[in-house]
């Protein structure tokens, strides 16, 4: 869960790729970075929001016409300063610059191997392995279609990656095309990005997604793509649809409103009942809630403020504090909901201890009842695939029925939309979206899981195809 | 336009104030302080949001059962460390602390004044001046409700105060009700502050908002109420309700939401017009939106996503990044608005460069008509009681009717809420409310603009009566 | 103990106050402030060391011809941001800025008095109630002379002051002269400062002292003097020549070196012996050994080298590191001291701890015998005019003679210079000079002490003199 | 030029590598970082001075009984957050940390060489070059000591090295002993710092430097000592004596201060001179202009007094500035100064700009002669050993002789300590020392340079020896 964009603009990098990573500051707020070329690489990378680690004076050292930013999501053992992404690797006097959104389920194996001829490792993120290979492939072939290639056949798991290879940007993604990857034209250059919202943040037009399998290579002339695998099913994190990606980025062709507000309509169509009102948990379940309003006639009103100004550094000294923090987060409307019978809408359910807080604060506020409807399935299996879900055991619907679950968050009915309906809402066909969290289903080989893996064929005289763009 | 705060708990105050200011926040982004007392005070202020002013250890420091805070909206000359409140003044071993939120308009006359005898001022703050005011007459009589009383009598203009006498609690509010100002019960303790979802924050009840002209003295038993000035008339600030307040706060007895829900059904009733969806600006056209889109049947639909990072330091180095900015701080959906005629709602229209820039961005978006529908009557005149309006030239309406504002925000209509529509929705009576800026009729004399006075009658023998609560 | 510096200079003063507020670093480093004029003032302040607070921009934004600067040492109650000098002022219409150094003694009688008459105060310092005074007498007669002649009357204790009055800057002493103040022609303008060394930083002409009594006004043109009172006798503070003033500084006539070094000279004269060495505590006791060495052949060697490094935020968690940071300081070069008998010089004795700790590390060392040999004579009583000695009881030497103190600080012989020596060292008549901490007798009134006071006479038709320069 | 220090201690060495590089900062002030080891390593590095970079809660986080520490001096292109130092590298689930101290000069052929089997690098540092050797011939042979032996044959160049891998610290210095690296012993264990000012600022007693060519395991028992290699000469850098170190360090035996005593008496003796004074460049000048006047008998007085506030920060905006920085760093004490003949001493002449200036500042401020003194022979080659030296052409004396840059500094005489003077003041054997700067002729191959090449045989079957301590 992470934010990457790539730029190729003549007129400079540094301030496109600023904004950029605003518009994909949702995907991480740990720490960012941007990294350029202009003969030597320029970076600067530091922990804390884009706002926070830029200033006019940092962009304005960064140059170059090419450049690579990564923002990145909290995750455990990641204070370390040098595991703050873009990588930048040096090898025969090259430049390597890497930003990587996924996560490999064979980063173990792949360094065991490396490891037996003597590489060492300066971190120990999978992102350092992908740049291994690919470096250690250049070496050998001297050519970065071929070592995408031969890292495609190695790398197991999710990848989007951008890369600069000194002054030449690249970008692909896995076979599966489990992580979103898309490309836009801005007025004097090319963006490579997580999701549209980049693109549109530069005034820029969406061409297309990278295709799973695809490496492209972006200049200010144009972009040349190179089919380097083809799998006969794709696999589509379906929880970029539901929470992770924002509502008004275009994914795959959908764009995750749509889908949103149409899983909405189902979860009235599928438990229809007769409620006051229909309120969102704010902002993620705002489009469900309009879909459940508009499909219900049931009136939207939001139940459930949210604060704005809530950051990373919110303090809770105490237990009865933190209890008290997402009350401070979302403050219920009194007066929407006494005596209220309320539909009250969430993207998912997760652990069940927020659900459970947020129903009693609304049943508090004085509703009379209160009936959660989820826009995803019961999570029953956890993500090796770049999701933060807990373990198995902290999933509370990986052991229990929906009639328990519902129990224990304190709801008067609990209705998640069934998956053949989430997947008619995102408009891809359930073969090629990745469901593990819902199926125990992987796309990919994890030990110990049930796999349902995708055949990916490597094509070794891959064609290279130029993009004709307008 | 700042927030004020001031609790009194007997488990201590500086946590509460915490997370009272963070609730308050969107009252004032520049700068915050807390100031407590426990036989001496204690005090710590600084730049930016509350978040980052305040850490735990700080708070830590900050001993006491009872204390004020403030939150500052960004004004010119703002940049002194002194000008941060609350203000800590001292004479005869008493320390004065005080916030206030509003503006007086006699500040010269009464500085000018008390320059001729003597007093010199350590800020340009018109709150000094009412600092000043309320120790000279406490010297005199030793008495805060006589001292308070004078103050009235003295200060023209709008002001909301909370202050502590060593470790004594007091609040009052000008005898207009200019500005918001309300009181809460906490568990362990009491709460006055600008708006209700401060004493949400702290779970707490509502009871009442400070009387216009009153004088709450709160301790850890209760509250003791004088009543100083009585007015006819009231004068409320109609801009808390259509712009300034959070939703979620219910002030002087109207839920902000409702009186916006409200309008927005206005603005349906009184331009019917059959468009394909109605979406606001986000966050402040939200609740108008709503209530159109009930009233209308006109499907209510996300046109312009919220950027939810955008923040105080956005660099913007040339001007055509600054036309780019509300691109990136309000992103069209695309598929949304793709040949749609579109209902857009804002809450306001001050220079209408904005509705000017939002309308066009609607527009290249694919929109094929935008309509765009105005929580507020035009706004004609500038605001001397808090309100950082520009001056008269510079606001769009003022000497431009209606068809000419549309044809220079670009937009295919406009219509705003009439007055009586707007004041119906609040549900107080117009008699009640300053809308000067709407009506160039101010509630108190201006030099040079034209008044509609409230006549007040200040209590000289004020009887206190003691709040029974619960 | 602050230092103080103004600045008229035609071509901008924020870069030249930041040069000498640099050189008088060593006599503050809790916060510093510097306050320019140009039309309106520009003021920057803040905690920590010069360096710190200020950078190119921000010099950059310090606009105007005029400023002056303040560099704060730490004292108790100091932490809040409206304590950190120069303070402003404003009355009618006028900004008054002022940075002072010095302790006034009867600050609460000032403040009683005033505060009868109504004013109330911003902070609890000295210094505001100076600035009340001259403002109080501005508004009446219009003359920042006549303003400062009865400020001069009113005002017990130490005061050197520089103060501008919108684009006008002033500088005064106290009629004793106790704190220095001296004045400096540079390339383009001129300079008042506490010490000749920021003149020097400026490549600057060291004029002349302000004299006691003195008013002086500096502009591009020129300075004009006005003596507003007259004392029979000085009260120089000694403690800036032993301890507190830059080696390299002139004050009052007398290069502090200088004195330092033949009071090292007695130090050896007053009691001769013979040792292998003679090592200084540094910095300060450098120049009084070099005195010794030259006067008694004792070659001078360091037995202590000072760690540059140690700043204020020292980390010493518990008991025994906090034993150990003199050693982390001041490091015993154990080959010097071997087997030798050392004289070790140090400038005062003030509790005598560190004292016994240095003796005890230079003994642990190796060295045979310490004989402590002091550049003051003993500290009696507590200065109550700005150097910030503790109080009597904590002083080691106010109830215990010179073999008592010689014991508990583990040397095996102690001697301080005479007071009849150091005084014919600094060059000064003794009656001219503050004693008051080495006798007891304070030069001016202080509740339940001795008094010497000296007469002074106000000036009341005082006579402007146009000072020539070059 | 940086500063490294490892230690054990049972009770923790957060705090002491805290202390230990506070006495080393002098040897770096750009960086600084921390690594310890408990179970799996705790790392905090930044930019900035010891004191910036740690607080108490930063080192209450770094646990375990074994840790390194480095400090570094500012470099060019050494902005980037992964080149502070500790290094740690990841491999087969053993991490590697590495502080290193010193320059290599078959880097590039090492990289290439590494890079051909496939290796690729994080940074551009040689200090990866060598734990990448390390981790290598760990991996095959599962031997630090074997690894590390494998290393020194490869490495050419200076390195004294501090490294854990896991929870065990190992040090070893090369063959040819360039940098300094000793160890101590604490109260609770053992301490290897690159100078004895860090065991003194642990209260420790300095047992012996590192053998050149050795390697040593330190564990709470005590400490292992493997010779890996054994070189018939040493080649002790020589400017750690006159210039880089802390005059109270002791080095390969010969305590610093000494050494420059010495030389400070030859430079009198081998130019005899009847001067009035005798006055050091602070503070690296001070022990040989002691050493001066005690073989001279002429008095030793300050004439330049050092600003002990100017630190990295310090600003200069335009030249004349840049030309005034000198003298607001080091001010002339005139009246010391004035109509004298001045021998002043500094520790060497590079690029002769700041002689110079000095001589200019210190003849403006009345000086009628000034004699310089250097406590070194004339610079004439570049080091590439790890001092930062500029270009050959840069150094004043590469293409001039004495008398030459004498007119160019502008000194009335010049005279540098003779290279066998400065040798017999260090007390160790020319042949043992590495003069490159002063000979061109080099103790390792530097390509286009003279190689004045020491043989090292490298011990196959090494034999180790337990360290009998006390």
């Amino acid at each position: 869960m992470c934010g990457i964009v790539g730029i190729v603009d003549a007129g400079g990098v540094s301030f496109p790729l600023y904004y950029a990573l605003y518009a994909l500051q949702h995907r991480g707020q740990e720490s960012t970075g941007i990294s350029t070329f202009d003969r030597r690489p320029f970076v600067h990378k530091g922990r804390g929001l884009v706002a926070e680690v830029f200033d006019e004076q940092i962009l304005g050292r960064l140059r170059g016409t090419v450049g690579i930013g990564h923002v990145r999501y909290p995750t455990t053992g990641a204070n370390l300063p040098e595991n703050i992404q873009p990588f930048n690797f040096v090898f025969r006097e090259h430049t390597l610059s890497l930003a990587h959104n996924g996560n490999l389920v064979n980063t173990n194996a792949l360094r065991t191997c490396y490891e037996q001829d003597g590489q060492i490792f300066c971190t120990t993120t999978d992102s350092e392995v992908i740049a291994t290979i690919i470096a250690h492939e250049i070496r050998r072939s001297g050519s970065v279609e071929d070592a995408v290639g031969v890292a495609m056949q190695k790398l197991q798991g999710s990848y989007s990656v951008v890369l600069t290879l000194d002054d030449a940007l690249y970008a692909f993604r896995d076979p599966l095309g489990i992580k979103p990857l898309c490309i836009g034209r801005t007025r004097s250059g090319y963006i490579v990005a997580s999701e549209s919202v980049a693109v549109d943040a530069l005034n820029g037009t969406l061409l297309r997604d990278v295709a799973p399998g695809e490496l492209v290579r972006v200049t200010e002339n144009g972009i040349t793509s190179t089919q380097l695998a083809i799998s006969d099913r794709r696999a589509h994190c379906m929880f970029e649809f539901v929470y992770f990606a924002r509502a008004d980025s275009v994914i795959d062709g959908t764009l995750v409103y749509d889908a949103r507000r149409k899983i909405g309509e189902e979860l009235f169509l599928g438990a229809p009942m007769d409620a006051d009102m229909v309120a969102p948990v704010p902002d993620s379940g705002t489009a469900y809630a309009i879909g459940y309003s508009q499909a219900s006639g049931t009136p939207y009103l939001e139940g459930l403020m949210k604060n704005r100004y809530m950051g990373r550094t919110f303090i809770m000294p105490d237990q009865q504090m933190r209890e008290n923090a997402v009350r401070i987060k979302l403050n219920p409307i009194k007066k929407h909901l006494e005596n209220k019978s309320v539909v009250l809408i969430d993207d998912s359910v997760v652990r069940g201890t927020t659900s459970r807080r947020l129903i009693d604060i609304v049943r508090d506020a004085g509703a009379r009842q209160v009936h959660l409807r989820v826009g995803s399935p019961p999570i029953v299996a956890p993500c090796y695939l770049g999701v933060d879900f807990p373990t198995r055991t902290e999933l509370i619907a990986s052991s229990r029925c929906t009639e328990e679950v519902k129990d224990l968050i304190h709801a008067d009915s609990l209705y998640h939309v069934p998956l053949c309906k989430m997947v008619e809402a995102i408009g891809i066909d359930v073969g090629n979206l990745c469901t593990a969290c819902l199926t125990g289903q992987y796309p990919v080989e994890v030990p110990g899981e049930c796999c349902d893996a995708r055949c990916v064929e490597f094509q070794k005289g891959s064609v290279q195809t130029r993009l004709d763009v307008e």
